[in-house]
């Protein structure tokens, strides 16, 4: 049993319990919708961050940990379609830890992120671990009644696009692996730079190296894509493209054909991947932690697609197809089943 | 700096941070109340939970444990004056507990709790972690706007009432650290009984042993005194009654004069203390996790209070007093300072 088997068998076990009014999207999507009393529609997501799984003290820095932990729980909610609005943070900390800078410095970097986008932190939990630092963080957004985007809303002929470009955080992921670090002046301006400045010429490994540990949620496409009801569908890349396109699919009940001609990859990823004999498409298609956002439009809608929001660009990278294709990739003249290759944390 | 510090820490960036604009009350209470853009007053917690610092798996059981992971949570929600709605949980777990059958035995013990309150469970994440169990609860409540009943409304003269008996946590947690384990006929019946169900008689150490493991939260109780504006603040006993006692002061900028000899203590906890030169009076104002409330109330409304909600009676301790005093407790002729000495998990 992996953790999505796990994540169905409670899905089961959740729908069967307790009080479902107001229930608008429970376990199954980026994040959970539900209607308050009084009609207001509500989007919450958490993250577990646990030390040695999904990072490690020593190839990243506290501010960059608290940069990412938010980020990754608004990037559910941007696949929403919603506007962030609030955070809590639960922070499990051993003694050693406890002990340094740690915390302030998580702080620097969470609230950094949190204010550029004017959400507010209004609780949380604080406790010891016997040696590991866990970290869940959980952000809840609002949206209009009937606005939110689904995983489940994808039909055929509808097109596939995705944000900004692909397999930078898994080519980030390798160079870290193998020993790579930011440089000063990069890990430098993560610190003082404020979140609407230009980055400065970068390192391109240090390019790279951020989008691994400094992920940027693409909010701006989220509450666009939910506001304007352009996206049919949509989730955010955290597994890898190839996991999250058929968890899409599966929740909508439709196939897909991606053309691997049209997935955005950054030019350094080739570089780097020319260099160390790694296949940029590979990353691509099966890296995680892009936090890109993948989603479905009809095509009546395409034309009123911006070009850029906050400096980003979409890509079409194929179209849904029926159920019963499957998900599927075409490269020249050879089209293949599309399997799930991202990140999971137990295998059977 | 202990945890109580950097809260205090968190809580002061957070109020010069983000946008504030319909939040009620923020870190530094039970759970955060904030209100939605069509006025609902949602009620919001996060409890972690971390093996060998909160729980044992030797001296537990995966049910028991989702009973309570639930039901810290609860017990917050209950504090606020709030129905319980929503639940989420993140639950992170090492590769041989996901290999047993926990995960199925804590839903388990979950979903029965949750049933018994209608409160739904709409997500979660699941993660491996290298070596320990980490569980992030979170549950999300509502009340009618401004009816949130926060720690910060205590005047003097309200007089000071808590449900239940206090110290029962405690002294079960001394017996379990002592070797003490549920017999077998009680660990079936918390597997199989409904939460309805009137308990049979049970073997007095079981009682003691399940008031520290399957805590039961005082949600009625929670909701009657905030529905009906019987209590000017409440906070829930999780700390122990010296500390959350202090918080309550604290956020009111009161004081309070407790009366040792009204403090409810269960016969019980008198025995076995007797038989193990423990202090009883000292486990019920230090001793955590008894997940009771205590609340103050004004003196015209004393005869408005119920006698017993869901066959749990409450208890007058004491009344609040000017700030200039502090909290302090009397027995007999003496008179002396109620110093926090409840949990802390870290210190200086």
């Amino acid at each position: 049993m992996n953790e999505f088997d796990l994540i169905e068998k409670v899905r089961e076990r959740a729908r069967a319990s307790g009080d479902s009014s107001g229930l608008v999207c429970g376990i199954g999507d980026d994040a959970a919708v539900f209607k308050s009393a009084t009609g207001a529609n509500l989007v919450i997501s958490t993250d577990l961050l646990v030390e040695d799984i999904d990072f490690r003290h020593n190839s990243t820095l506290p501010n960059l940990l608290g940069h990412k932990a938010l980020a990754v729980s608004l990037s559910d909610i941007a696949a929403m379609g919603a506007r962030p609005r609030w955070a809590m943070l639960s922070l499990g900390l051993q003694q050693e830890v406890w002990d340094s800078h740690f915390a302030d410095r998580f702080y620097d970097g969470f609230f950094k992120l949190a204010d550029a986008y004017g959400v507010k932190l209004i609780g949380g939990d604080v406790s010891r671990t016997p040696d590991k630092t866990v970290i869940d963080s959980i952000v809840i957004g609002e949206c209009l009644p009937g606005r939110a985007v689904l995983r489940s809303g994808a039909k055929p002929g509808d097109q596939i696009y995705v944000t900004g470009f692909l397999g930078d955080a898994a080519a980030g992921l390798r160079l870290l692996e193998r020993g790579a670090r930011l440089h000063e002046e990069a890990a430098k301006e993560t610190r003082e730079s404020s979140p609407n400045d230009q980055p400065s010429e970068r390192h391109p490994l240090d390019h790279l190296l951020l989008r691994q540990l400094k992920p940027e949620p693409r909010v701006g496409w989220g509450m666009l894509l939910g506001d304007k009801q352009l996206a049919t569908a949509m989730i955010d890349l955290s597994d890898g493209l190839s996991s999250d396109l058929n968890h899409l699919c599966s929740e909508s009940k439709v196939g897909a054909l991606i053309d691997a001609a049209r997935i955005p990859i950054d030019p350094l990823v080739r570089d780097v991947c020319g260099r160390r004999a790694l296949d940029p498409l590979m990353l691509a298609l099966h890296g995680g932690e892009d936090f890109e956002l993948l989603f479905t439009v009809n095509p009546g809608n395409i034309a009123k697609l911006p070009t850029r929001v906050d400096g980003i660009s979409v890509t079409r990278i194929g179209e849904i197809t029926e159920a019963s294709s499957g998900a599927r990739i075409s490269e020249g003249s050879r089209t293949w089943n599309l399997e799930p290759g991202g990140w999971e944390h137990f295998k059977g």
